[in-house]
């Protein structure tokens, strides 16, 4: 379990005792470092720490997100850090986010989706290469790991084409593994965040899972997009991995072709290492990495501000499903089982996320409740 | 100006002085009714009507805000309230938007707008007669009437298919004439409002313009649904008119072909009867009203939280543009010029929305600045 969770990792989340204030903490080992005795150390506004979300720690920027990770890490190594066992603490939501948006930025996962939903045409639409394509999902049912998933019920398609549609719980209920990140000041409206600027607006990374009602979204989504199919929960995992943490594994990005337009063009390295599995009731089945994402978060954040919107701390940016290019690498059922498989009520889907022996991003787990 | 804001109205908004203090308040006539001294007149917990924004107020529902105007109307009318000339003040945003939905409720919209998209088929897709369609927006860039516009940069569509796209400030820079409610207490996720309940969980309504940028929009959108080509602002009526003083307005909706699903079936009147007109540099270029919208507001918030989503106070959930079937009808420039006129740098509209002489949803008004 503690795996990952040593002082190169020390991730944000919020942690209360059962019925208790949610409190902001550090993990370490199978720890939390409560954080509310840190502001002082770290030269941190009073109250920025007093909970019950990350939110203001977010607001603050870079500089302070390092003073006090330093304090943090300072007062661990000196042994004066106070430890509450995470077995006797319940994980809560560690930010209120702001927007949630949704990339599909996995070039594998677009085209296998292209296929299955437009088998007689190219499955990349023109746009693709072009821009990170991206929605606006829904921020009130953001929900963390390990809080149970309803079936969701709704329209379903009609059984052929000019027939009423159906209704009732979804029988193609799927997952979506994903990396996200959280945002850090954000800009004023009209400002755009360059992608030389986005890495200071990037707090940190957490593991998503977009829970997805497939036969809801395919009657629904034309043409305004997904709506009923995505919106009734998203899981987080619990713990914010700084990217200051992510920085070593900070790789190559695969190349892209065309090149993209000035404003999304980077330097350096912003693909990140991460490797991905899904686990179904305890099988793990399907692994794949998050370096190999077309579109980087820098493009991401970019794109997103490119006309002047304004980013505020707690949004939530997710890359979209991650899949690869073998067999059992990619990030939903629909694409590893072909339709064939969707979740029952009573599975259990953990997504896990992992860099190293140093840092992890642990997990973020989910089980179905009945309609 | 002050026609339609009397004691039958009595709006609720959030107003401050220059550089002071956003305070909650109800309109009367030219001036505002400051809310602070109300909360125990009305009843209400210490701190609901302390500001920056109603939500708190929100949260608690029907019988407090009953109970809330009343004592404002028995203040004014007993000449014992506080009165502010509106002249002296500005208007702020009056809520802290949740989660902002737009919705495709006008028919005829929706039929415009797919002949002009898909001039080759049927121009109202297969759905759009037995759900609200609707998506999630921004709400990070939903700002108060008054605020100046930005003109967004983007992508914009390939010259002629396969070619690369353009960049820069769009050139098609469009209107949409909205109705939007404002959500109250709201409901635990997975427990859907049924369209009995929805008048409960509605505050009020605003007058919306969802400024939107075509040419991005037009590239960007398939397969997920609008983002960047709408997401640089959407602005809203400051005051927000509670229900109860719409309810004189309520009248029966047009008839739906086929009958939706028993979800969305209603009893009563909930058409809204509300003259709306768009006002471009002192012209008014085009007036509808909003009970011709196919869809009403309690369809749409059952359909929105039909898969067990939640609502919070605060949530902002618009019509979708408003268009009605004769010319100069039209709730966006795109529909009303076939395309041959957007807006100018400097440009100016004012939407504006009204019951009768008593009762006025008041204007939303917005300049566009060069990009």
């Amino acid at each position: 379990m503690s795996d990952g969770f040593g002082l190169d990792n020390l991730p944000y989340g919020v942690v209360a005792t059962p019925g208790g204030a949610p409190r902001p903490a550090v993990r370490f080992g199978d720890d939390a470092v409560p954080l509310s005795g840190f502001e002082a150390d770290a030269g941190l506004p009073s109250g920025t720490l007093a909970g019950p979300v990350l939110n203001p720690l977010l607001a603050l920027g870079r500089p302070a997100w390092a003073a006090l990770r330093a304090a943090v890490r300072g007062r661990i190594e000196a042994g004066t850090a106070e430890l509450v066992p995470l077995a006797g603490l319940e994980q809560r939501l560690p930010i209120a986010v702001g927007d949630y948006v949704d990339f599909y930025s996995s070039i594998e996962h677009a085209t296998n989706l292209g296929r299955m939903f437009r088998p007689d045409a190219e499955p990349l639409l023109p746009n693709w290469r072009h821009l990170p394509v991206g929605y606006h999902g829904r921020a009130s049912s953001v929900v963390v790991s390990g809080t149970p998933i309803r079936r969701p019920r709704g329209q379903l398609p009609p059984p052929e084409p000019g027939q009423a549609p159906g209704f009732g719980p979804t029988t193609r209920l799927d997952i979506e593994l994903e990396l996200g990140f959280v945002t850090g000041p954000g800009n004023a409206l009209g400002t755009p965040i360059s992608t030389r600027r986005a890495a200071d607006h990037v707090f940190g990374f957490v593991l998503v899972n977009d829970w997805s009602a497939r036969d809801i979204q395919r009657w629904e989504y034309v043409p305004l997009g997904p709506f009923l199919g995505k919106s009734f929960a998203t899981s987080i995992s619990p713990w914010i991995v700084p990217l200051e943490a992510l920085e070593p594994f900070r790789v190559p990005a695969r190349a892209q072709d065309p090149d993209p337009h000035e404003y999304l063009r980077t330097e350096g390295d912003w693909a990140l290492d991460i490797a991905l599995e899904v686990e179904l009731n305890g099988e793990v089945v399907s692994r794949t990495n998050a370096k190999d994402l077309y579109w980087t978060f820098p493009q991401q954040l970019a794109h997103a501000t490119i006309n002047g919107t304004n980013v505020r701390p707690g949004d939530l940016y997710a890359s979209g499903t991650i899949s690869g290019d073998g067999a059992a690498t990619q990030g939903s059922l629909i694409e590893l089982y072909e339709g064939r498989r969707f979740l029952e009520d009573g599975d259990t889907v953990v997504l896990r996320g992992r860099c190293d022996d140093r840092v992890t991003l642990g997990e973020v787990a989910g089980t179905i409740l009945p309609a």
